[in-house]
């Protein structure tokens, strides 16, 4: 660090005397950041501008140097002052031993990041959006408004679960009939079929390894995430499809939307026909599954905002500014 | 309910037939939402498009739809199948009785947040972005960036509580010497102010009514924020100033910064010069402590999403990337 002790005195005494000219410009008696002894004070801050353990309090003196300055009335001492300051905090950027030069970027998570700027991106990935919501904030609705806005198709649950059933009802074809061949984008964006025989179930269990059809299901949504990935833009609604992108290393952007618990079970009331209590008691079950479980097939918490890209609260913008705040988020990096 | 059940009849039979539509222009055997039932089919419809319990079933059909239409080959017939699925989205949202037209918005919340869109605000309000962020995770490092990029003043924690003393300060100068008048936005933006003596700490005591110095700080705070929230745009680094803020009933943008605890303790170590354990022990603490203070002033809880416009998880797109982010967040609302 020794190296380049004279450049940091240097940039030291800049901010010692810019602080000075900002206390002469404002001609107060109050006010200076720093005291009279020029050569302790400048001493102290070429110290820290090689410290990362100290270096906050000189930004922060710095920074009310800044706030400072701003309030000069006279627009050219003003704008004088604050070409200054610019200049010191350029010079102290490029020392890269002071604040602001240890990241925390984390490159993986990164790179995953559809809502990120870095524009590592490959140019023909697919736009996915990933919305993991609690009951009752509208994070279905926003999700499905957002969709049509974008003009991408939209996965819920129970539009996933028909297309994996679909899906395996065209592996029974296909084992059934050799000659059962279809149009491979339909056959994934596909069906409704209800109701299901004995029979099915049993050729289910066995189809399934001896594995409960949920976990099964789980890791089929594996496969068919990655074969959409590849081949739609697309917002999918929970089924953990965040964490499962992460782990194809598929880039997209995790949303998780939630609301106060109070306003939810308002809404519940009416969305439901609940009372007060029936509302209070419907919800805690279905957060307590959906948390189980999210937390079951992830090993993350539920909800907790270092698990997503982005955390909205959606009693704060409504149904319609969060589909606006969603997409004025991806909005330059889609060529919509 | 029963007064448009023709409209609501209307609609349901042109969703079976775009759903017909869509699965003859495919030319496939798979893929019909609704069987060969048309009476049946519509008059269930018809009562889900009245029923805010059951219409979610109707959307995820009429999503599925929209899916499978967005398939079809040919431009042509893909506009056509798409402007009727748009008109008959249009027409469902007008019925006012199913899905997306129970909001989730709070108004109170909504008026107070700088974010929204709802457009609400007063013209004159000032830009006031309130970061909540644990340690470690850069949050005031893109604090300070962002507020030299929107070149706005920035507060954190130790500009705060010397602009306080400072305050503090010239009440004495104001009880000492009754002349003692100055430039109102100097004495708010300005002083540090080293060292106190014996007699400073028992004015403070009789000045505070008894109060410990930090409920009394906090309480100043309240005071604080309102005259600042008069005159200028900043950042403020936490302080509960996203829940004084609301009380005070002032519009402002909160924000909660997080990164995972690993990637925090891998930084903090770097930054501290701590070993592993020495830095998650620290972390722990300062977690708690700062949760801790946030419940103890606000009853609610620190880092949970619903108490907050927008978290953001900084490792997902570090400083700059984060910086940028809430610019873009911002952008439609400044002038700037």
């Amino acid at each position: 660090m020794e190296n380049n002790r004279e450049k940091r005195l240097e940039i030291a005494g800049r901010i010692y005397d810019l602080d000075a000219e900002v206390y002469q410009t404002l001609g107060s008696g109050l006010g200076r950041v720093f005291n009279d002894n020029r050569r302790a004070c400048v001493e102290e801050m070429a110290e820290q501008l090689c410290s990362q353990t100290k270096n906050h309090v000189l930004r922060s003196e710095i920074a009310l140097i800044g706030n400072m300055a701003r309030t000069i009335k006279n627009k050219e001492d003003r704008a004088r002052v604050m070409s200054k300051y610019n200049d010191i905090l350029k010079q102290v950027e490029a020392l890269h031993t002071s604040f602001g030069s240890l990241d925390i970027l984390d490159e993986d998570l990164a790179s995953l990041n559809r809502a990120n700027l870095s524009g590592r991106f490959a140019d023909g990935s697919h736009l996915i959006i990933c919305i993991g919501r609690t009951y009752g904030c509208a994070g279905t609705d926003i999700g499905f408004a957002l969709a049509d806005s974008l003009k991408i198709n939209y996965y819920d649950s129970e539009i996933f679960a028909d297309v994996l059933e679909r899906l395996e009802a065209d592996k029974d074809s296909v084992q059934d009939h050799a000659s059962f061949a279809h149009n491979q984008d339909l056959n994934k964006s596909l069906g409704i079929v209800k109701g299901r025989t004995l029979k099915e179930r049993l050729r289910e269990f066995n189809r399934y390894h001896g594995l409960s059809k949920e976990d099964a299901i789980f890791f089929n949504q594996s496969d068919l995430l990655r074969d959409m990935a590849q081949r739609e833009d697309f917002i999918v609604m929970g089924r953990c499809a965040d964490v499962i992108l992460t782990n194809l290393h598929i880039p997209h952007i995790s949303i998780f939307i939630n609301a106060p618990f109070d306003l939810r079970v308002r809404r519940v009331m009416k969305l439901d026909n609940l009372n007060y209590k029936e509302a209070v008691k419907f919800l805690k079950k279905l957060d307590h599954r959906h948390r189980s479980y999210y937390e079951f097939y992830t090993g993350r918490e539920w909800g907790n905002s270092v698990n997503y890209d982005l955390c909205i609260n959606s009693a704060s913008y409504g149904i319609e500014g969060s589909v606006k705040l969603i997409e004025r988020i991806i909005s330059q990096h889609t060529k919509r």
